[in-house]
């Protein structure tokens, strides 16, 4: 997905948001993350002790939910509300964070919650790195 | 859409997740904002002027997105992530309000802004209330 | 949410897509139906046989984002494509017979698939009563 | 994505819905091709001439709406509901092939338009592939 989500960017008609990659490289982390995360409260659901699975999927379902969200506010660059993006990204941080320690407790047993945890965790560390982007965008009239 | 999820909050086979009416007010609330602001953004395409209503058609689709999430997340009752919850209220009422505030300032011309800031208000006060409820919650075990 | 709906399918600024309340009350209808299903997969995730749900669970899910879709679809009535509209229902129509249908066979134990299974059954009727008006629209020129 | 896609749906603790590679391939389609038509709807609203886009931005969310739901109810592997699988491709197919006859009409000029059709006709291909894979699903107890 990333290679068109950057040609997409790229061939947006007026002045980019921001500048370099981290802006196509967190559109794509969310999308993959918010997939992840709905394959992952399928494959809980087929497990066989489901009820002790219940807590991974809800933070399953609400991280999807907020990656996806963010995925595509993110997508749009036109006439941002940056105070919006940046609390957006951080609601994200902390929806990958929480959905990634809840995996991480299942990850020895389930391979999708191994999986799954690390997708969590990319896409954490890609909306961080897009932060301070956002910040010296808003800093830039200055 | 209101008297449905109060119904099916009650029909929650566990204790549930908050008493009283703040959490069907506030789903019903999101779901309400998000379905004004895609036809805001609809009737604002449908202007003579778009480019001028372009920030207005951008907040909306940002802020139906993110009260889409939000009534989801408040929406599953089940082994809840408190501060997960609060910090999604506070980025829906951080939406509402930017999108209200665009919206106010067409509302004069464009009915449709004057509807949709509306149910953008109304989206902002029932998750400022729902707030503190979550809070005593939260405190609820001490 | 229907008269917020209804507002603002009265303040689309062209010609209305169609006439009458069929539209409105379909738009409702489905985002009623993709709130319960929602918090009826969240119900399922909290009763004790969740494994005997599992498949109850599934069909709320892909019913839920049926109809949000369907709902965010026939909210936009600017530049129509009455075909994929047309479509867009018949799919509407079939996820949500096949969720009632599973829902009903739990509707004696589980008050939540009761009330689910009507959310169900009266957004598939609010589909069927659409289809026609759409047909009408479709023939209207000639 | 699609390697994050494909682990998963290995990860899968049950028997695959189906074998191949089909799958994996259209759910990434999806999720890539409604990125691409949030993009491209944003980049209309960015150009100069918008209101001559309003087709093109409206069938864009329409598609993005469908794809994405259709990668949502493709990524789930557990008790599917094979008719149901089967109709929301034949949409997909329908959304895809309709947005990109529009955005090819202005891929001259408009690059975004030109990648967002490319999009639509790859997610066209893929959901047209998967669907015999389904069939033969159907028909294997026989």
């Amino acid at each position: 997905m990333q290679q068109t989500v950057t040609e997409m960017l790229r061939a947006f008609p007026k002045a980019p948001m921001v500048e370099g990659d981290e802006l196509a490289a967190c559109i794509d982390a969310c999308f993959d993350c918010a997939q992840s995360c709905l394959a992952c409260a399928d494959a809980c659901l087929a497990e066989e002790h489901v009820s002790m699975l219940a807590r991974c999927i809800r933070l399953n379902l609400d991280c999807a939910g907020i990656c996806q969200t963010t995925g595509q506010v993110l997508t749009r660059q036109y006439q941002p509300d940056l105070e919006l993006l940046r609390r957006t990204l951080e609601l994200c941080i902390l929806a990958c964070g929480a959905c990634a320690v809840e995996c991480e407790h299942h990850a020895d047993q389930h391979e999708h919650c191994r999986i799954c945890a690390e997708a969590c965790r990319r896409c954490e560390q890609a909306c961080k790195k897009l932060l301070p982007v956002l910040d010296g965008k808003r800093a830039a009239p200055h």
